[in-house]
């Protein structure tokens, strides 16, 4: 294996992860950034930066300039903070800003971290704030938001591989079985492939039960450089990879729908940093914010060939115990999505794993991990790849 | 001098700063990347990232996933993409994540770009979506905006020192001197000190003439490793030093509100870690967002003592003659302040001024130029050291 061990996760804090209408986005990333504080069982005076990952501050609780917020919280002033944006995928651009951090040698050890409070606005302002992911002046202007997106690109899958409403539930059923072995989850029910084909259709063929939630959260991992996670940690675990891309943001731009090109070339990078392949990975946490997107992600990806993502969750091969288990965390249709925070929390499940701590959803042995964050409907993506 | 040449800046680009009432977010930053890679005189293809500062796509124009967007508009998708922000710092905190993304390895030559387009919304809107670069909770709900806080720390300012209405204005009819000789600034207009003393009061002390206006623009700038700079270009400007800092948004928090501890953080810094001092900078561009606000940059990086800055600024030490010439573009005070762009278009006056083609406002024989980029009151703040 070619990839470097530079640059370590050495501390992970989640918040619960739900509609959490007593909370405040302050309390949000003051749990997370303690929480992982503790964990890493360091002085708050070691960090020397922060990275923090949300999508729209400005939209959902009027307030940007969200670095130094969140840095102040801490109590950390008047160290570094930035706070960065790609939609959904911010968290996971955090994570690669803060990686970039300390390898540029300006940084030693950085907080990164992603925060979301999605349900302070009404209904109505939650889709218009996520839909400015999309393309406001050919999407969002006359009126495509993501479940519709979302639905043309399953209806092409559908099409093109012979993809059926019953594959897509059952990524569904798989990650609530999941999620239903995580504390931290928004939703720790399992569910049946009746209850999702019976749900209510929000936008055809995608059912209520295909699509993540709305929801409140904040993640943060704290990353240190080898000689520092060397003194600070008896068991870090190394982030090794880090790729990113990037596609048009409205959909009728794209090569073809059913492919998203930006996890492609992310994941492309990824490997050929780390000189590994799908197969040696153990596990991996996706962006499954339609059940489709986990289809397409694993195709991209390149966990099974295009077009037999369907087939592959059918057969039970991204289940806990398949040959590559998908989303052990509950993903983002069980855990929720609190966009910002996905990415962030994405990496503290591959940790979890890593270190032997994810208790019921433990993939046994687990040695390299990765994370594949997406923003809107394919705009962005960031795919990392941690190792023990 | 201690630094390294390891991350230059081989290409510019900006757009006319203005009301630009006829032109988009798309077409702004078009134009400015387009300008860039002409100046630079490379294939666009050569460039692997981009590094966007925004403060508030969300409430501006309804846009997040702002880094995608720029790199689709450039056609150069599927190269990664990220959007920073930092308030009206954002286009500083971009050009310091470009230089991280560079000095990590992870990319070799990049954009970091920077825009606003504040005028298509309504006036009120305006002011609602800068006040979320201050703390809302505490200042912002309670209609406390940005001439507000200025004003208070010019109260402040002329009561503990002596700072006079009249030296304020003076960094006014400076500005408006230097601005009068860039093609750029939305008002290049020189004005008298009785046209500023004489202007509507906004926030007593402060009139209209000493805030910044409200601006649409965009500006580039295309970094490169040294290894490509040397390839790509005959005159490289380096980028050989980037400090940042954090305060508190909320202004009462301040240890002392005359002082912007971040600026001080985020100028030690960057003095450390070039080995150079106040006397070796020839020029510098400092974020005047207000009057009061360039008399307080001009202390806290240590160009004159504390107090002392209406008096420096009064003996003419700022103009294009003086010790130490500030704002030589015109500043944010008469260049314009489109909020994401500023920190970028500094960068991009440091490097005409360093490769001596500044034209009308040329320092002679400038080695080492300055960019002071602030965030909010101060909440945050990233200093760049920038030589021939």
């Amino acid at each position: 294996m070619a990839f470097k061990k530079e640059v370590a996760i050495i501390g992970v804090g989640l918040t619960q992860f739900g509609e959490l209408w007593d909370r405040s986005f302050r309390s949000l990333i003051t749990e997370a950034g303690t929480k992982a504080i503790a964990d890493a069982g360091i002085k708050p005076e070691k960090i020397d930066g922060l990275f923090g990952g949300n999508m729209s501050g400005g939209l959902f609780i009027k307030q940007e300039h969200l670095g130094s917020l969140a840095m102040d919280q801490a109590g950390l002033t008047p160290m570094p903070a930035m706070r960065i944006e790609s939609a959904c995928n911010s968290g996971g651009q955090a994570l690669r800003a803060a990686y970039m951090g300390i390898k540029s040698g300006l940084h030693d050890v950085v907080v990164a971290g992603g925060v979301e409070k999605m349900t302070d606005v009404l209904t109505g302002a939650t889709t218009e704030a996520l839909a400015t992911a999309a393309d406001q002046e050919w999407e969002a202007f006359y009126g495509a938001t993501f479940p519709g997106e979302y639905a043309l690109i399953a209806r092409k899958h559908m099409k093109e591989y012979g993809t059926t409403e019953e594959q897509l539930a059952k990524v569904a059923v798989k990650n609530h079985y999941n999620g239903a072995r995580n504390p931290y989850a928004q939703y720790q029910n399992e569910i049946t492939l009746e209850t999702v084909m019976k749900s209510t259709r929000v936008a055809d063929p995608l059912k209520l039960f295909d699509c993540s939630p709305i929801t409140d959260g904040a993640a943060a991992v704290i990353l240190a450089n080898a000689e520092q996670a060397k003194e600070l940690c008896d068991d870090p675990i190394w982030l090794v990879g880090s790729g990113a891309g990037t596609d048009s943001l409205a959909l009728h731009d794209r090569r073809d729908i059913t492919t998203l090109d930006a996890t492609v070339a992310a994941a492309r990078q990824a490997f050929k940093q780390t000189g590994l392949t799908t197969k040696d990975i153990d596990l991996a946490e996706v962006h499954d914010c339609f059940t489709i997107a986990e289809i397409c992600a694993i195709e991209d990806i390149g966990f099974c060939k295009k077009g037999e993502g369907g087939k592959f969750t059918e057969q039970g091969q991204t289940s806990l115990t398949g040959s590559i288990p998908i989303n052990t965390s509950g993903g983002l249709k069980s855990k929720g999505h609190p966009v910002g925070a996905t990415g962030i929390a994405q990496a503290v499940e591959a940790t979890l794993q890593l270190r032997g701590k994810a208790d019921r959803r433990q993939i046994k042995d687990a040695e390299i991990a990765m994370a594949h964050n997406v923003g809107g409907s394919g705009g962005s993506c960031t795919v990392h790849i941690f190792s023990r």
